[in-house]
C-alpha cells in the first residue's frame, strides 16, 4: 500500500517526503519508487541527496531515468556524475537529445546557459498570426511556462518576443511584427544565475530567452528554475553565517554531519585562543581585581551582538544588490554613528548597574568606556568587513562572522582590561 | 536630465535605485518622479519606504496613484494607511474598483485572500473552444501571467482550469470539458501566504485560483507576488536571528535605526549579566587560579558556535516544512550525537594545547571536560529550543538565538568553573 501511495503522489511531494526523512527511511522509500518515476523526482531533491542516489546507478539506469526530462534537468543530473559516466550516458542517448543536453552542459551550472532549456518555440517576424496559430496547433502540447513565443531572424538571432496573451486577442490577419515586443533584452548565456534571478524578480517575467555571444537564440529560462535559485541564494546568507553550506541536508547521517561541522569549530577555536591570549596579557590586573573576570564577557558579547546586527544588514543588502561603491561610504558612516548612539546609551545603564553591583564607581566608568569603544568598533567592523571581504573576492557571508567576532572579542577584552590596568595599576 | 532618465527607467529599477539610496537622495528622487508613475513604482518598494512616501499624500493623490493598479497592489498600499484615509480613498473610487479592492482588503495581508487579484478570466465547461477563443478576442489584452482560464459552474464554484497551452493546440470544435484540468485544487482564501509559496514552489505553478469557504472563485494568485513572499520568508530567518525585521531598510536614517537596534542589545545585556552572575558564583576559585579567567571564554564561545550551527539548520528545516513531530525526535538525537563526537574531538585537542600553555595537566583535563559538556548541551539545545519555541507559538528565528546563547554561556561557565572549584578547592 505504501508503494501505491508513494507512486500516486506528485513528484515534488515525494521529494519532500524523502528530504524530511532520516537516512534509513529514505533508502526504503527510494526502493519502493518505480524506476520510471525516479527521473521525475530527482530534480526536486536537494543536490546532496540527489547525488547519493545517483552514485548507485549504472549508465543504463541513468539513461532510463533521464528519458522524458527537460534538457536542463538532465544536465543537472549528469553534472553530479564523474566525467566517464557522463560520456557513457550521452553516448547512449539519441542524437537530438544528446545535442540538446551537450549544449546546456557546455555552460557552467550557475550561469544562464546552465539554467536554460532548449524547448523555445520560435517564429519569424513577417509571419501572419493565422499561420502562427496553425503552426502551434501542430504541436502535441506547448512546453510548460510558454507565455511568449520567441521571434528570430533567419540567422536565428533574437529580435523580440510574441506574448501569447496578445496573440489570443489580436486579429489573425496581422503579422508577428505588428504586436511583438522588442524592448526586452535577451539574457546572455554567461550571466550569473543570481543576476538572472534579480532580473526575473524585478521584471516579473515567467520566461526569458537566452542568447550566445553571437546573439543567436539558444534556449529559454523559466520562472520555476529561477525560484529555486532565489531560494538557494537567500538560504546561502543564512547558512554561511553559521559556516554551513546551503545544500546542507537537515537529516544527513551523524557521521556525515559531524566532520563538516568540525572544521568550523576548529576555525573558531583558533579565534577563541586569540581572545584568550589577549586576556592573558592582563593576567596581573585580573589577579588583583577579580571583578574584571566577572564583567569582561559582557563587553565582548555586547560588541558581538551589535556587530552581528550590522553585518547581517550589510550582507542582506549585498545579496539584494543594494550596496555598491557609491553608497558604501554612507553606510559605513551610518553604522558608525549608530554604534556611538547605542554605545553611549547602553554604557550609561551598564555603568549604573555595575557601580551598584560592586559598590565601585571606577569599575562602572571603566566598563562604560570599554563598551562605547567596543560598540563603535563593532558598528564600523560590521560594515567594513563584508565590504572589504567582497572586494577581496572572499564570500562575506561565510568569512564575515568569524572575522567580526574576532575583532569584537579582541577589542572588547583589550579595551576593558586595558583601561582597568591603566586606572588600577 | 536626471528627471528624464528616471522617468524612462522601468518602475522596478526606479524602486531599486530608491532603495539603494541614503534618505536625502531618496527624497530628491521621489520629487523628480511624475505623479502618474508613483503608483507603478510603490508596489516594488520595501514596505517601510513605501509607507513613508504614503504618509505625505492626501486622499486625492492616493486615488491618482492607485488608478490602473491591480487590486492586490492597491490593497497593499491602502493597508499601510490609517482607517480613515482608507475609507476616504475607497469612497472616491468608482463602484467596480471599490468592490474589487474591498474584497481583497477583507482578508488579512498575509493570506491567500490578501495576495490575490480579481482579474481571473472564467469560462464554463460546456463551452466549445471556438467560443472561448472568440470571447478572449473581445479583451483588449489578457491579464498578465494568464496561463490558465478558470472553469466555473453557474454558481461561480471552481471546477477546474483550462491551460492556454492546451487551447492553442486543440481542435476548436471540442468543448472546455474535454481538455480542462480538474486534479489541481484551488487555494482557500484563508491559507497562510507561506503555505501558498510552498505550493507554488513545489508544483511549479504560474498562477492559481483562490476560492472562499463556499468554494466560489474569488480571485487568482500569480507567481510574481509569490516570489516576493518567498524572498521575504527566506530573509525572515536570516534577519530575525540578529533581532532584525525582514523589512529593515538598509539605508534608513541613523536616528531611525539606532532605537530599533537598542532593544535587542538590551535583551542581550540581560543575558550577559546572567552569565556574569554565574561567573560571580566562582569568584573565589578565579581569585586563586587566574588561568580560569583567561580560558573561560573559550568554553562558552565554542558552545555558542556549535549551538548556532544546529539552531540554524533546524530553523531552516522548519522554514522548508521539513521538521515535524514525526522526525523531530530523530533530529534531536542526531544533533546530540554530533555534539558528543565534536565535543570529544575538539576537547582532546584543547586539552593538549592548554596543558602545554599553562604547564598544568589538571587544567587541561578540566577544560576538556567542560567543553564536552557544553558542546553536547549546545547540540541538544540548538535542536530542542526552536522546536519547543514553535510549540509555544514563539518565533524560533527571533527568540532562538538569545535563548541558545544564554544556555551555552551559563552551561559553559558553570561547567568549567564548577569542575575547577571541585578539583582545585
Ligand atoms: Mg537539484
Ligand atoms: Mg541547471
Ligand atoms: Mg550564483
Ligand atoms: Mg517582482
Ligand atoms: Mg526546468
Ligand atoms: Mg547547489
Ligand atoms: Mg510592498
Ligand atoms: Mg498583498
Ligand atoms: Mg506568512
Ligand atoms: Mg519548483
Ligand atoms: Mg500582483
Ligand atoms: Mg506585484
Ligand atoms: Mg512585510
Amino acid at each position: 500500500q505504501v508503494r501505491r501511495m508513494l507512486n500516486s503522489l506528485p513528484a515534488p511531494d515525494v521529494a519532500h517526503v524523502i528530504e524530511s526523512s532520516p537516512p534509513k527511511t529514505r533508502a526504503v522509500i527510494w526502493r519502493l519508487i518505480d524506476i520510471e518515476r525516479e527521473g521525475e523526482i530527482l530534480p526536486y531533491l536537494n543536490d546532496e541527496i540527489e547525488s547519493q542516489f545517483l552514485r548507485n546507478m549504472d549508465s543504463e539506469e541513468l539513461l532510463t531515468i533521464t528519458e522524458g526530462l527537460e534538457a536542463d534537468d538532465v544536465a543537472d543530473i549528469l553534472q553530479q556524475l564523474p566525467d566517464r559516466v557522463i560520456r557513457e550516458v550521452l553516448q547512449l542517448m539519441d542524437k537530438q537529445d544528446r545535442q540538446r543536453v551537450e549544449h546546456v552542459l557546455s555552460y557552467p551550472e550557475d550561469t544562464a546557459g546552465g539554467m536554460m532549456n532548449t524547448d523555445a518555440i520560435t517564429v519569424r517576424a513577417k509571419t501572419p498570426l493565422e499561420v502562427v496559430l496553425r503552426y502551434l496547433r501542430r504541436h502535441e502540447e506547448l512546453p510548460e511556462m510558454t507565455d511568449n513565443l520567441i521571434v528570430v531572424n533567419r540567422r536565428d538571432e533574437y529580435i523580440g518576443q510574441l506574448p501569447l496573451r496578445k496573440v489570443l486577442v489580436s486579429d489573425p490577419n496581422i503579422t508577428v511584427r505588428e504586436i511583438m515586443v522588442t524592448d526586452v533584452d535577451a539574457i546572455p548565456a554567461s550571466m550569473d544565475d543570481g543576476e538572472v534571478a534579480t532580473l526575473f524578480e524585478r521584471n516579473d517575467w515567467v520566461s526569458a530567452p537566452v542568447i550566445d555571444e553571437q546573439g543567436k537564440l539558444i534556449g529559454r529560462i523559466t520562472i520555476d528554475d529561477v525560484v529555486d535559485v532565489i531560494r538557494e541564494d537567500a538560504d546561502h546568507s543564512l547558512m554561511s553565517l553559521a559556516g554551513l553550506d546551503e545544500d546542507e541536508d537537515t537529516f544527513a547521517p551523524v557521521l556525515q554531519t559531524a566532520p563538516r561541522r568540525a572544521m568550523w569549530l576548529g576555525i573558531n577555536l583558533l579565534t577563541a585562543f586569540l581572545a584568550s591570549s589577549v586576556i592573558n596579557m592582563f593576567e596581573g590586573t585580573i589577579d588583583k581585581v577579580v571583578a574584571l573576570a566577572i564583567l569582561m564577557p559582557i563587553v565582548a558579547s555586547m560588541g558581538g551582538i551589535a556587530g552581528t546586527q550590522t553585518l547581517t544588514v550589510v550582507i542582506r543588502g549585498m545579496a539584494l544588490g543594494q550596496v555598491g561603491s557609491n553608497n558604501s561610504g554612507w553606510l559605513i558612516n551610518k553604522e558608525f554613528l549608530v554604534g556611538i548612539i547605542n554605545g553611549l546609551c547602553w554604557s550609561m545603564i551598564v555603568a549604573v548597574a555595575v557601580t551598584l553591583w560592586f559598590d565601585d564607581t571606577l569599575i562602572g566608568m571603566i566598563i562604560a568606556g570599554a563598551m562605547v569603544i567596543n560598540l563603535v568598533t563593532a558598528g564600523l567592523a560590521g560594515a567594513v568587513i563584508p565590504i572589504a571581504l567582497r572586494r577581496l573576492n572572499i564570500d562575506p557571508a561565510l568569512a564575515g562572522g568569524v572575522v567580526l567576532t574576532t575583532v569584537t572579542d579582541v577589542v572588547g577584552f583589550m579595551s576593558f582590561l586595558g583601561l582597568a590596568t591603566f586606572f588600577y595599576m
